[in-house]
């Protein structure tokens, strides 16, 4: 595999530096656009733009869509209106589209003015979808053919438009109006004979999306039915657009990152780490630590009203971290467990019985095992070995913690296991339901459980 | 988009309870693989071979690759000879390696003695790999052309070879002793004049993987690199075979789970949630949960060691649990952050002082801001409007929890992003160094800081 190793970087910026053009070009020519848009990235801007205009056409446009939306606009900026209408040219739809999406208004009015009205009237028809939507990932250059073609036919049609669509591995065979009757891989044609007929070889079962289906639910198909493009379509079963699996690929890695950051309790954000400013980072974070601060008040009330009496046995005082934070953990176990499963589409509401029912025997034999480890580790380090229990009540605190363990156990399983699904089920995202609301929760919880235990057994 | 509804699952069902096995067939014919696989898991063991046997060759084998392994050791168990070798033939060898991995050493063996001497060979080179490369997840069925073979020859070979490859979108172009030379989209061949040469129109900047190449980075390349398939080649730079998108995808949701599990504290399992056994699930997860309350013990012992002089000012110990929640939850903001962007190839070790320069900024920020309401919050409702403030020391308390707080936000950010990235540096698994363990740490931390500025203010 090759990989950008420290040592090229360093040649590539002594070529700028040399202003050695002829051979930038040379060795860039033979890259990939997404490593060409990685170097450049930490290129001065008027650097940028020079090598930018060595690079060959097709390959300048697959290189800018690489790009962060920062150095996109300052590129069409610095444009002449010739060398937007060339980029322009070369892009595929939907990145025409969501280029235009992130541009200020002063730039997307340029680009639009620079296209033709045809295009124009798609790119407008794509930016009116919503942002998650199955139509706002997809591109309208796909191949169609008809059902009376012959596979000579659809093959000559094929070569003639296959250059400017984004796939020509699946065509799409539609009707009058558009209506689609059924798709047909190029494998399927390249097979096939020359006379066969392709209303009468193409697939009929055909896997779509509509428009207005939310875009995780459709990448996710792509997981599932091993697909290279799905068709989309309106209300009325009229093919409107493609999705490929690249477009597809991405919603999966951002629906997974999206995921991850809700679980660690950070506001999702569509930039990479580094590129997010500190403000930005910051933003995203203090609503969740504020939000989880204030709440974390409440058990600190908890913890003031029994103040009083934990003052008469301090020593109970030590076992609240280590009980809060094993039922936080167990809770947030079952939670991110049933949350991954929630969004793999491994288990649905009418599960929930079962899961419950699974978690409480799991939770039974782990706050048992817990239960019994803890109750070594006091008995034979603390109480006979450090003495750190020299209250005469000290058998009483044992047994109040060991039973405190399997409580808090199985609540914080049933709790955590059980909250995403209800949360899916209200509509709500199930995510947010996990580690952190979950873990403040039964940090609650995990205290009046203590709390009680205790004043029944000790205090 | 079509989705599998209660009523059509009570509808097959209601077939198969009535034994209406043409309907059934004719219904089941027109469905995907995975849909029918899903279908078929609920029903009896008994019906699942009748229905099996109605469906198409080819189909069958499809759903044959969707079933989980112990469907597919009953099914073996049961199938004859004949059967077994008529889905066999029909398994890409990618498949069937990975079939036979999961196997007892009885059907594995029995699998192997009806396969003839050819595949057995590249079936046991396959399973030679290790489980987390990439040659573990390759096929050995690609097209392969020669420089010296015009468009039309190509074409000719494609439809000759074409039906058992598992995919002819890209070709490969190798010389002698299986050099690769180059690639060749069945577009460009498609598009190019039918007497062009291969070896002048192939795409000679290759990116490929080696055999042993990690395969979660390999599959992190089709994100990159929006390929459709990548050859792998072995230490003599010869094509060994090719990894295809849909296994990639695979590949990302599967490591994406992964994470996500690790970072919850749970060992990764490769069974979807209901399919793992309570026991299984138990295992996963109660090494953490013991390695985690042992290490929170720790943090009991810090509080036992100021226990006398909490008890003096046992108002203080009502907010170690805000205190620890929002060192831990800050810390992992940050090293979930980090650790993403390591898995996505966003940082490097070398970035360290970068991330080290932003996470100081942000927590700052973030420490002040929330030390700021946490006072406004202390002085307005607990002091002025509660009076739960009454014991004279008042203001040193709050001081010290603000200036706390700020602290240990700080340590919390800085612990939390760079213990990721130094855990990569060594060769270790950065997720394990997310949530849980940082947590463990970042709660001992913060009681420490708690407790050495209590010290100098108020006790």
């Amino acid at each position: 595999m090759e990989e950008i190793t420290v040592e090229f970087e360093e040649h590539i910026d002594s070529l700028i530096e040399k202003r050695n053009f002829l051979r930038l070009k040379q060795i860039l020519s033979d890259m990939q656009p997404a490593d060409i848009a990685e170097i450049l990235d930490e290129a001065k801007d008027k650097d940028i733009l020079v090598i930018f205009r060595l690079l060959p056409k097709e390959l300048a446009a697959e290189v800018f869509v690489e790009f962060d939306s920062d150095k996109q606009e300052f590129l069409l900026n610095a444009f002449s209106d010739k060398e937007l209408r060339e980029v322009l040219d070369e892009l595929f739809m939907d990145d025409a589209a969501d280029i235009i999406d992130e541009m200020p208004a002063s730039v997307a009015k340029r680009i639009l003015k620079n296209t033709d009205a045809n295009t124009r009237r798609m790119i407008n028809q794509l930016l009116a979808y919503p942002d998650d939507s199955a139509g706002s990932i997809m591109t309208t250059e796909y191949i169609d053919l008809k059902r009376t073609m012959t596979v000579d036919e659809a093959l000559d049609k094929i070569r003639r438009v296959g250059l400017d669509t984004e796939t020509i591995y699946t065509c799409y065979v539609i009707g009058s109006r558009r209506k689609l009757f059924g798709t047909l891989s190029l494998k399927d044609l390249i097979l096939s004979p020359k006379d066969a007929i392709v209303g009468e070889i193409m697939d009929e079962n055909i896997v779509s999306a509509h428009t207005l289906d939310d875009k995780e639910d459709v990448a996710a198909m792509f997981d599932r039915y091993d697909m290279l493009a799905l068709p989309v379509v309106d209300n009325e079963g009229r093919l409107v657009g493609i999705i490929t699996v690249d477009d597809a690929i991405d919603v999966l890695q951002e629906e997974a990152s999206e995921d991850i950051e809700k679980m660690a309790a950070i506001l999702p954000s569509e930039k990479t780490y580094l590129k997010t400013g500190v403000f930005e980072t910051f933003r995203s974070r203090i609503p969740w630590l504020l939000l989880l601060m204030i709440s974390a008040t409440f058990t600190g009330a908890i913890i003031s009203s029994f103040e009083a009496r934990l003052a008469q046995c301090i020593a109970l005082v030590a076992f609240i971290p280590m009980l809060m934070g094993t039922g936080g953990n167990s809770g947030s176990q079952a939670s991110v467990s049933v949350i991954r499963a929630l969004s793999l589409g491994d288990i649905e509401f009418r599960d929930i019985f079962r899961v419950i029912w699974k978690e409480l025997r799991v939770s039974l034999i782990a706050g048992i095992v817990l239960a019994i480890v803890n109750f070594a580790k006091l008995y034979l380090i603390d109480y006979l070995w450090l003495h750190t229990f020299d209250t005469g009540a000290e058998l009483y605190e044992m047994i109040t913690i060991c039973i405190t363990l399997i409580f808090v156990v199985v609540v914080a399983k049933l709790v955590g296991s059980t909250l995403p699904i209800i949360a899916e089920k209200c509509g709500l995202d199930p995510t947010v339901m996990a580690s952190p609301l979950v873990t403040t929760i039964l940090d609650a919880v995990s205290l009046l459980i203590y709390f009680g235990i205790a004043s029944v057994l000790i205090l």
